[in-house]
Parts: C-alpha cells; sequence; structure tokens
C-alpha cells in the first residue's frame, strides 16, 4: 500500500525516482492524508488539493536549498508528509505532535511560519532579495491561494515584486476556496492573468494541478524563469475523497471520521460560544434593523454561516480583508448602519490601524466580536487571541467587555449595537457554560460589573472565561480558611472604579485574573487604577507568560499559565501566607 | 482677482454657475491655494494637482447629499476651500485652523475623516451599500491617488466592490507620485485599465485631469455609470506653480516661502531625530554590511532619502505597504539580512499583525524605527504615535527602548542590529537635544538604565524624550525641597529591574511621565513589575488622557497633558504633600 512512501524519508529521495512513479507516490501520499484524517481528524480537503503540487514541488525544487514558502498552512499537510513528518502526522495538532500550520523549529522544509493568510508572497520577496544580495543561485517560491490572495498584502507583495523585477517565484493555487468559497471581483471576473501581468509578474498557466504531466513541466518552466513569474494552478478543494469533493467547505477541516461512510465522529455536546453568539445576534438583529454582519472570510468559524441563512442580505463577507472589513464597516456606521464585525481576536491584528484611525478616532457606532480570544489550543500561537485586551483598550472611546455565559453575551451585544461609539466583546474558543438566557437582550450597563461572591481576605477579580474559575478557586480557598470575595468585572474598560476600589479598600488584597498576557491587559488596568484609588492595596496580576505557547490541550495551557482554579488558589493562599 | 471665490459660500454656488466659467474659478483656487502656501505653508504640491478634479466634483456630484470619500487629505485644500473653509486655510494646521487632513467634526462635506492613506474606497463602499439598504439615490465617490493605491486596503476594497457589484464611483488620481516617486509594478506597466477590469470595475479614461472640458464629461459619465466604475484622471502634482512642477516631492508639504523666488523659510536649527536616526544608520549600516533599510513610501519623512543616496543597493521603498515591509523584512532576516524598517510609529499600526505573526513569533532580527512617536503637533490626531508601547510591549520577544539624545539613538540602534530577535526603537517629532556623539556606534546593553540624578524622595521615571523633561522637573522640585531621582529607563521592555526596584524601595514614591498614552504603556510596566517586587511603593503614571488630541501646538499638547517639567513638577510636589 506505501510502498514507496517507505522509502521516502526527505524530499531528495523523491527526486531519485522516475517522474513516471510520481502519480504513484501522490496516490500513496493522498490515501495517507485520508487514513490520517480518518484517524486524527485535522485540516483535510485543502492539503487533499495540494498532494500532486506537494510532490511536483520537492520534485523539481532542491528543497529546502531552494526555499518554498507555503501560505496559512492548512493546506500543506502532503508537504509536511515528504518532509520527514509522516509519522507525526498521526499527532498532528496533539501536544506532542506536529503543528496543524507551518514551523521554522519544526523542520528546516518550513522555511518561514504561517497561520494567517498572505504572506508567502512578502517573505518569498524577502528571501529572493536575500538571496540575490548573497549571490546564491537557490530559488525563492510562494505558494499562495486564491483566498489568501484576497488579503491585500499579497497585492502589496507581488506589486513590489514586479516593481524590483526580482526572480521570485509564485503558484496561484486556485482552488476558488479560502475555508469558505472564494469572494471578490478577482474570483468572479477570473482575470488572473490581467491581474498579475498588471502588476509586473510574468504569467503562465493555467495548469491542472492534478495532473503531474502537465504539472511537472510547468513547474520546470517556473523554476527556470527569470523575473517575477507566477504559475496558475487549478486544484480541487477534496480532491480524492469523495465527501469532501462534493463539500470542500465542510470538510475544510474534520474531527475522525469513518472512511467508507464520511461520518464525523461528534464533537462538542454543549453549544459553542461561537454558537451562542451566532443565536445573540439573530436575536439582536431581529429587534433591530440597523445591524449587520460582517466576516472576513470566516462565516462558519464565527457563526455567520446561521447568520447568514436567516438574514441574507444583512451579511457580508469581505474575503480575508481585515483592514478593507473594518473600514468598510465604519463607511456604513456614518450612514445609520450598525455594524458587527465577527473576527477571531487574532486575526483582527490585522485591522488595528483601521480600528483606531477609522473607527475610534472618529468614535463610530461598530461592534467587534473577538471570537477566540485567549487560548485556543490545538491551533498554536499563530491562533491564540492574546493580545486584544492590550491592543484595544489603550485606544480612546473604545469599551472592551466579555461576558462569562452566553446570557450576558446577549445583554452586552445588545448594548453595543445601542451604543454610538466603537465596542469590543471578546469570547474564547470552546463550549459556552449552558447559561439559561432571558427571553430578550436587555443592554448591559456600560461600565458596571457584578459582585458573585462577597468575601474579606481577597477580592478576585476577572471577566470573560476566568469568571467561573474564579468562582471555583474561591471554593478552594475556602477550605483553606481564606475568604474570597468574586468580582466579574465585565468591562476591561471602562472599569467599574467604585466596586472595584470599594473591594480593594474593604479586602486589601486583590487577585486579578485573565486569559491574556499579563503585561498590559485587564489586570494592568486594575493596577492603574487601585495605584490612584486605593494605593495601599496589594495586587497580584496572573495571566499567560511573556512567551510565544504552542499548540496543545486548552486546559493545560491555563494551567500551565497559572490562571487554573488549583493554581489561582494556590498562588493566592501562597501570597496571603507570606505576607502575614 | 478673486471676483468668483467672493461669491461661492459652498458647492451649490458653484453649481449655479455656467460651465464656461469653472476654468476662471479653477484659476482663482490654484492662486488662492498658492498664496495660502506662501502665507502659512502646510500640503502644497498634491492639493495643486487637484484643483480642477475639486472643482468638477463639486460640481458634477451634489455634495454633501452624494458623498466624497477623499483618501488621506493632504490633497484636499481645494476642496476645503470649496467648502466653506477659505478663510481658514490661513490658518491650516495652527490651533485655531482647520485640520491639515479631514475630519467628519471640521465639514459635513468631509463624509469620512482621513491622514493614513489607502481608506477611502473601504468608506466609499461603506457608504454605497448603506445608500443601497436605504434606497438612497445618493453617489459615493472616493478619490484615491495612486499612491495611496499602493496601500494593500485599497485592493481588498476594490475586490470587494467587484465582488457586490455596489454603486460605487472611484477616482484614480494618477499623478505618478505619494509623497515620493510612486513605487510598484502596476505604475511601471502603467495597465490601470486591465488592473481595475481584473477586480470587476468598469474603468474608464484616463483624461486630464486639467482639462475641465474633458474633465466635466467624464465626471458626468462616472456620476450616471450604475455598477462600479472608476475614472482614470492624469493630474500633474504642483500643477500651476513652476517650482513644485520641478519638484512635486520637495515641494509635497511647505513652510511659508517667497512666491517670486520659491525661497523658503528656513525651518528647524537643530538636526532633527529624523536626521540624527539618518545618520546613526549610516554609522551603523558602514560597520555591518547585513544592514538594510526599507521605507514605506516616506524616503524623506524617515530621513531614509540619505541612507538611500550613499547605500542605494541596501535600500527598499516597498511602497505605502506596511503589512508587507514588514514580512518582506522578515524574510529577508531569515537569511541573515538585518533589516531596519523605519516607520512612523501611527503608520506601523498597520502592520501589528505581521509584527507579532511574522516578525515576533518567529523571534527574527528586524529592528522598527518609529519615528513621529508621542505628539506630532500640527498633524493631529491620525499622525500622533502614542500606542506603540502598549501595542508592541505585549508582544514576547520584542525589545522596545527609546533614546534620550542622538547619541543614545545610535547605540541603541547598534544593539538592536547586533541583536539576534526584533526591536522598536521609538524616536519623537522635532529637533533632537544636541548630544556630542561618540566617535562610533556601541551597542547599549539591553534592559540597562541609567541614574542621571540620585535623590531621596521621589524617583522620576521615564525614557526618550521625558527623560530631559524629568531633569527639569527634577530642578524644580529641587526648590520646593523635594529631592528626586531620575532614572532613564531606556527599554520600556524589558526594564531594568534591579535599578527600578532599587529606586523605589529608596524614595517610596515612582513618578513615571510618557508622551504615549497612559493605559497600558511605561507606567503601566512600572506598575507591574512593582507589584511584585516592591507593594509598597506608591506609583503615579502621568501620560496622555483617554482621549483623541486635536491637532495644535506640541509644547502645548505637553502641557494639556500634563507632561510637561512645570506640570510634572507640581503634580509630584502636590502629590507628596497630600500623603504627608
Amino acid at each position: 500500500m506505501t510502498q514507496y512512501l517507505e522509502t521516502l524519508r526527505e524530499p531528495a529521495d523523491l527526486r531519485r525516482l522516475d517522474s513516471e512513479i510520481l502519480e504513484a507516490v501522490a496516490k500513496e501520499v493522498r490515501d495517507e492524508l485520508i487514513n490520517i484524517g480518518t484517524e486524527v481528524g485535522g485540516h483535510f480537503a485543502g492539503s487533499l488539493g495540494t498532494v500532486e503540487l506537494a510532490v511536483g514541488i520537492h520534485y523539481v525544487f532542491d528543497t529546502p536549498s531552494d526555499r518554498v514558502v507555503w501560505d496559512v498552512g492548512h493546506q500543506a499537510y502532503a508537504h509536511k508528509l515528504l518532509t520527514g513528518r509522516r509519522k507525526g502526522l498521526r499527532r498532528v495538532k496533539k501536544p506532542d505532535g506536529p503543528s496543524g500550520f507551518l514551523r521554522r523549529s519544526e523542520s528546516s522544509f518550513d522555511v518561514f511560519g504561517a497561520g494567517h493568510a498572505g504572506t508567502s508572497v512578502s517573505a518569498a520577496l524577502g528571501i529572493a532579495e536575500a538571496q540575490r544580495r548573497s549571490k546564491s543561485k537557490a530559488q525563492s517560491l510562494a505558494v499562495i491561494g486564491d483566498g489568501a490572495a484576497t488579503a491585500g498584502m499579497s497585492f502589496e507583495a507581488l506589486n513590489h515584486a514586479g516593481d524590483l523585477g526580482a526572480r521570485v517565484k509564485v503558484v496561484f493555487n486556485d482552488n476558488g476556496m479560502s475555508i469558505a468559497p472564494s469572494v471578490g471581483g478577482l474570483h468572479r471576473t477570473g482575470h488572473a492573468r490581467e491581474y498579475f501581468e498588471a502588476l509586473g509578474l510574468t504569467y503562465k498557466g493555467p495548469v491542472d494541478g492534478h495532473d503531474l504531466k502537465k504539472l511537472l513541466p510547468a513547474l520546470t518552466e517556473l523554476r527556470n524563469a527569470e523575473g517575477p513569474t507566477v504559475l496558475h494552478v487549478r486544484t480541487r478543494k477534496g480532491q480524492g475523497y469523495d465527501a469532501a469533493e462534493q463539500d470542500p467547505y465542510g470538510w475544510h477541516a474534520t474531527s475522525p471520521f469513518d472512511k467508507t461512510s464520511g461520518v464525523r465522529k461528534a464533537s462538542a455536546a454543549k453549544p459553542t460560544w461561537t454558537a451562542c453568539f451566532a443565536d445573540a445576534l439573530q436575536r439582536v438583529a431581529h429587534l433591530d434593523e440597523r445591524v449587520v454582519a460582517i466576516t472576513a472570510a470566516m462565516p462558519d468559524g464565527t457563526g455567520l454561516d446561521r447568520f447568514a441563512e436567516k438574514y441574507p442580505s444583512r451579511f457580508y463577507d469581505v474575503g480575508i480583508a481585515e483592514q478593507h472589513g473594518v473600514t468598510f464597516a465604519a463607511g456604513l456606521a456614518t450612514e445609520g448602519i450598525r455594524p458587527v464585525c465577527a473576527i477571531y481576536s487574532t486575526f483582527l491584528q490585522r485591522a488595528f490601524d483601521q480600528i483606531v484611525h477609522d473607527v475610534a478616532l472618529q468614535n463610530l457606532p461598530v461592534t467587534f466580536v473577538l471570537d477566540r480570544a485567549g487560548f485556543v489550543g490545538a491551533d498554536g500561537p499563530t491562533h491564540h487571541g492574546v493580545l486584544d485586551l492590550t491592543y484595544l483598550r489603550g485606544i480612546p472611546n473604545m469599551t472592551v467587555a466579555a461576558p462569562r455565559d452566553e446570557n450576558e453575551l446577549q445583554h452586552l451585544l445588545a448594548a453595543a449595537v445601542d451604543s454610538d461609539g466603537p465596542w469590543a466583546i471578546r469570547i474564547p474558543r470552546g463550549e459556552a457554560p449552558g447559561a439559561r438566557l432571558d427571553p430578550n437582550p436587555r443592554p448591559s450597563r456600560i461600565g458596571h460589573g457584578v459582585t458573585l461572591r462577597s468575601g474579606r481576605d481577597v477580592a478576585l477579580l476577572g471577566l470573560g472565561k476566568t469568571v467561573p474559575v474564579l468562582m471555583e478557586a474561591a471554593l478552594r480557598l475556602d477550605e483553606a480558611q481564606i475568604d474570597a470575595e468574586v468580582i466579574d468585572a465585565r468591562f476591561a474598560k471602562p472599569l467599574d472604579v467604585l466596586r472595584i476600589a470599594e473591594a480593594a479598600k474593604r479586602c486589601r488584597r486583590v487577585v486579578t485574573a485573565e486569559d491574556h498576557v499579563a503585561k498590559g491587559g485587564f489586570g494592568s488596568a486594575v493596577l492603574e487604577l487601585l495605584a490612584v484609588e486605593v494605593p495601599d492595596a496589594r495586587v497580584r496580576v496572573l495571566g499567560h507568560a511573556d512567551r510565544f505557547v504552542e499548540h496543545g490541550d486548552v486546559a493545560e495551557q491555563w494551567r500551565s499559565a497559572g490562571i487554573d482554579a488549583v493554581s489561582i488558589a494556590e498562588t493566592t493562599a501562597r501570597w496571603i501566607e507570606e505576607e502575614k
């Protein structure tokens, strides 16, 4: 079954094979990827679509001396398989397995890390320029999908490549899909040649990316080209597995499944935060027809696919274009619309300047819902959303909040779209607590926290997902005869000054906890407040350490950051003990 | 001389004129702009190039019911003049005059604020969609330059417009210039038609933007078009003033000048921070041939024009493409190059995600030099660089520093390019203190501050431009019998833990000051440190209030934020008095 794969330890082995054999190799790679998918799931349909491309590229290009930069990385499992990570893939995204994306630290064949879309041409152009400077004859190749090419930075990079006339090569992997079907005028017109040529690149193709007889000579021609050159390769997302071919969107990522029936193992029992947001947004939009929703190519990941079904005319997918999406929302808002931008915390980093310059400076009522805020577990450091409190709370006019449960979520969302200024609401990955929903969203009061438990020895402060954890920590502290107050601050900005100051005065000791870097986040906001209001108070800030955290289990990531209930209770008890 | 202008209070007056008369009106507008330039300076060459365009647009479009979104704003003085701000322009950029950019609060004709480039199509598309939703018949028009169109977000917006088929109109104001000459493959090929058509827009033009006989019918045709449509207008930056036509780059912005001779009033006597950086980079690059420099279309503003003269092959202008520029630098760094990205603090916000995802996560040695950090004075809130400490210090692996003088700048820069990880160095707008330079740059020690004055009552902590201010505040405190220590922390990250903790223990009181928002910045970093190390210490954080600050005089902005020497001394003395 895997007669060739057994012998292929690295791409150099592949390059020793006769090209006639590559089809058989590709078949083995695909079968193996399907088997791996059945066992462990992972990013599936995209990687099935690049099997021949990965085989062809490693055959034609002298990797790793030739640098190949894959965009995003979730379509690069075949590349991983061919570069020494075949066994590892059976543990993909597990703590002891390879990342679901690309990492320089994982393999010398991952010459540039990825996770966010649209970066490959920029990186490959930098590499090509460095090669030119050192008079290296090696190649630099970017492999970018048509979805990733909707990201503005890919245009910037192509435009720069065309200007420099650099010897950078680009494979335009055109499967008509982002995670969801591709959007954009370029996709609609199909004028890829005109687009690339207008930017000064030489265009070759299109070529069938599943037909190695055509693909290999095309790749060879690309390798031999002189200036900036793009090869247009048409592939099919999900190629070779029927169910995924029929529904490449649904099979973008998968849990383990039965190979014959295509039936997937059930995942979450309780609704996810994403699903709860989808519900809440529909309820809010039902009451306020000014509300529209915007996604940057993630209708499913953000839950907006469900909103789009109910309100198709009030839904926008702008492509992988967070910058534009945010300023587009600002434009809508100037005319009385109330846009809700649902963008993962880590991806909204792309639009930081637009949030500042186009939304907040003009104090426009745009609501940002940051899904996947905090540790995301298996997707790892490119996807953790752990900087948002810091990058948002410094911006004037912004309100920044996080709900502890789905009921609070609907109330915060109602308050946000009611407001005349910008709001950000962060929600984590995973299951929501399962709170009962009030019949209707009632706008939360801005800057008001809630005291969930009163105590006298220490005040535990948090917001969002940390709140139930603090409640559990308080129970553990009871056992140590420490009487802890628990406050759900709800808002990182504006803080509930009176409530927090009063608790600090009374308890004298305050512990803050957040699923976020400890530098500049919620805890720092509390420090800033108490330095003025209650300078006698002692404060311990608990949050993520100042380092990037690899992919792994979310619960373990919380433990390791010391923000799980056991750690919080232990840290608090030890601190109080030390100070006695 | 101004027979028409006297009668034109608003564009509706213009629209009552016969079209034959518009050339005479345009002549008066241009003369008036030149006169204003001689008197008060300001953004000059760009606005001379859009005189006929502004006249034509306000004549053909029913402003402000029709929405016209000007990109950037520094080319829109004619628009300002025609929309009730003729007298005001004689105070442009002064505290009591209009902004040099566009502001919604300034005029109902400024339908979307600007200052950063490339946002207009996004905003206009949002407005067009809102118009469609409300069944309004009004128009939405973006006016974007070819320079601004190198920004990726403009591509994202055009691509979305082509997808939606929205009734958005675009004037592509093509003068071959950003501030500096335009770069990019699109500029090089000149295939504007192919580019816009590939993205799904209808292309019209090109038309001579200074010939109203051709421009008016073209604008009328644009107004009457149905789907997303672009009109390509060729203009000349500096049109109508010889010196500016000859050197549109040099005349982008100007100080007051003599109209006949074109001789400009001398500005700064002492070298600016920008010039000092230009010198320092040349010295560092002379010693280390791995160093290359990158600008995002601001060679003059960042001082890199001087670097480019000396080292043309080690200089890159990537266009208004901060996202790409940063990831391009990361690609270079993977191959052993040491790139220095010189980008204004406020513009680097555009590349926040690339700093996190492509540079810091991979711990690549890219150095960011953030010019115009802090209050910038006359350019106002779109240009203040007051969030960088917050958005950078939360990122793992980053080193963040600010020099108090130009000698320290060269040493920090040497340390940065020597380092194996990412660095950010912030420098302010304006004159440097004029310190004597050591003969060679010697790498500063990471995370080491310096105690400039010892004292026992209070420790004053700052970095960068605040340090000499703290020294002056300490002298004032002497008069109040308060003995202040002054520490130049130099690094916002990593902090000089031992030095700061020791001073806090000894003095018990700490005052931090920064030219930056007080939320999440340097002072918060000190609070985080002292909460653990010296919980008894009392800390006062001085920095900008949580609001956007309008254009005005830098010294006044400092006073109003309470970070000038007088305010710091007074606040400190009052605080100590209260606590007695």
